[in-house]
């Protein structure tokens, strides 16, 4: 079960001027879900967009990028879950061309001004006529207040719905933000099976959209971790319709620049630890606070590795305050020039150990109390300098092992 | 249960002259166990050992470290299961201190010629009164032919006790080999929970034993991984007591060297993947072999890139045959410059992938066929190089979560 995480209602999901989504049951893998998305952008809109860093990225990857590098302007999002066409090779390629050609052709644009996205099994190949099928029945039904049937389109093994959204006031115009995401397997920074979608009606120039996307990325899709493993598909796009009537923000400096960033960081973060909580089999959610580092990366690879551990999230699963795998963790991490003396580790606002073995002042019953709670922060202090770092996660269940045994019967 | 792994019988494990063990139930977690080992070896012995690179290594990793470090000659060994005496800080110093002081007045020799092992809980102070009060019924029964209750001695969550012998004729005499090892989680190289003890009757210097050791762990222990944790306590030590009556092997471009070494490889091999067909919860036991790489350290990133994947050992527990993911494995291991058009995957005999997809010979039947079996070879060929490497794991079952959320209770 999602661990305090709820599916968003349709009226959490505020409309973005300029944004229009349809959906389809395209029956790619499976009957009766709905499975295929498309998002429409008013003209003089800006896309930005991260991808995963994984060599055997998926065809839809490699065409979203040649497409974004043309600088034509993007009118429109096409989503297929059910098959990733990843490691499909250079039929994969012509695949993903055919989908976008055939939305170009439905909504009379450039193929080139079309983004392609898929996410599901890897090294089939896409039923590419079936999504093609699907089309007309997405854009039949697109509709600016969709947002909700959209983040229900996008689910794979996720269980619940992923969406959210923010209003502020910039330059006296009210500018809205909402995003929404799937993934709940195969997740980690740079970055996951993950899908993230965020639009603004905010008028904002290319390039500080860019520098946008880069900042929220680092402080939300970039901290989290599932298992490890990092997709062949991760996609993060950032969508500005200038439609909301306000002034363009062209620099990075800017209030007005800061408040849509913080505004699209917030949305940013809200989702990325959503596809943690609903972890596939997750029963509770980590935060990892490392601080005293000499820098982030030392930080994060310590984060990581507590994060990554099988042994303590079947721990956590179990509400075991078998501690001293943290501890282990903590020291393989590879900080080659760690003094573990000068470590201290919290639980909660339990001191668990430090002077290199336990705190005198621990008793099992404290880390018992917070290892029976949902939501468990664990706090490393390095003692070594003023850097530090969050991750994410989740726990390790038997679910866990259930759901990815089974994915595909 | 382990995967085409018995236990050793008696017979099996062939006594090494000059090297006598004995063991006691000495209560240290639980009742009823042999859970302390002495190993005693004659005058003139020389010993050498690699450990754990965890920076949160334990007491007696650290005691080890010191004893070795100061030449003095090895007379014994004491291992205790139940706990691990790591993150214990100072005291859990004074009590690995202990341990070698209460040994050594019981053998008559010095603290430093004394070194003690842990392996256990980790974080929980040694109940060092248990070891102290266990080692004369140790000392009491030190016999030569008991290799089998040595290894039974030092098992925690192991299934199966871990044992083999191997003899050569080496200038004109005959060398025994005998070795024993624990281990089943926390497994990785680097080394894992892991302690091994190999010992021979040949004769040798200390220079060539320690060129030995090294050759011996990278082509064993440093091959394997369960779950990607490195312990706290991992240790192998080889021993050599020169009792065979054989001129001493000096250095190491001889065929008497290389006779010794291949002995001892092999038998190191043979307990590092006993340790991951016993591996927790395991139900298959899989070779990954990874070879036309630019170098051996790119071939090993890829290699453990897919021994660790969650998702890849959760199908390989399922005999699924879901290979994108081995695909995506290779994709994020970090080797930054792959081109994936060149990778060939094979599944035991089977081509599963080429030109950067399916290969179109690969029939799913013939997966599944591959995937059914216990044990199973992936193949990865690079294309870029004549590097090579191998690692050893097993698939991620539901035990494996039980195993863990349940270890302390």
């Amino acid at each position: 079960m999602p661990v305090n995480l709820n599916s968003p209602v349709a009226q959490d999901l505020l409309p973005v001027r300029g944004v229009k989504l349809g959906f389809a049951e395209a029956h790619i893998r499976k009957p009766d879900r709905k499975d295929l998305l498309v998002i429409q952008l008013a003209p003089g809109s800006r896309v930005a967009g991260v991808f995963t860093q994984n060599r055997f990225c998926a065809a839809p990857v490699v065409l979203c990028k040649e497409h974004l590098a043309t600088g034509s302007e993007i009118r429109a999002l096409v989503v297929n879950t059910g098959n990733a066409n990843a490691g499909t090779g250079e039929d994969g390629m012509l695949r993903a061309r055919r989908t976008c050609e055939a939305l170009a052709g439905l909504l009379g644009c450039a193929d080139n001004q079309v983004l392609p996205f898929s996410t599901g099994v890897i090294m089939e190949p896409l039923p590419v006529e079936r999504v093609v099928a699907g089309l007309p029945a997405c854009v039949d039904n697109l509709e600016e207040d969709n947002w909700l049937n959209a983040a229900q389109a996008i689910m794979t093994t996720d269980i619940v719905a992923k969406g959210t959204s923010r209003q502020v006031e910039i330059g006296g115009k009210t500018v809205t933000v909402t995003g929404i995401a799937k993934g709940s397997g195969m997740i980690h920074p740079n970055m996951a099976t993950m899908l993230g979608y965020i639009a603004t009606d905010a008028s904002i120039s290319q390039s500080a959209l860019e520098a946008m996307i880069h900042h929220a990325v680092n402080r939300s899709f970039n901290c989290i971790t599932v298992d490890g493993d990092t997709s062949t598909n991760d996609s993060l796009i950032l969508m500005a319709t200038g439609q909301n009537g306000g002034t363009e923000i062209t620099e990075t400096h800017g209030v007005e620049y800061k408040a849509l960033r913080d505004a699209v960081t917030e949305v940013a973060a809200q989702l990325a630890q959503a596809i943690v909580r609903d972890g596939e089999g997750a029963t509770k959610f980590m935060t990892i606070n490392v601080e005293g580092g000499h820098d982030e990366a030392e930080c994060r690879k310590i984060g990581y590795a507590i994060a990554h551990s099988p042994l303590i999230k079947t721990a956590f699963f179990a509400s075991d305050p078998n501690l001293g795998r943290i501890l282990a963790a903590i020291g393989y991490a590879g900080v080659a020039d760690l003094d573990v003396n000068l470590i201290q580790l919290y639980l909660g606002d339990v001191l668990v150990a430090e002077n290199g073995g336990r705190a005198s002042s621990y008793q099992e019953a404290d880390g018992q109390r917070v290892m029976k709670e949902p939501e468990i922060t664990v706090r490393v202090v390095l003692g070594r300098g003023k850097a530090e770092a969050t991750v994410w996660t989740c726990d390790f269940s038997y679910d866990y092992v259930k759901i990815n045994a089974d994915y595909r019967t």
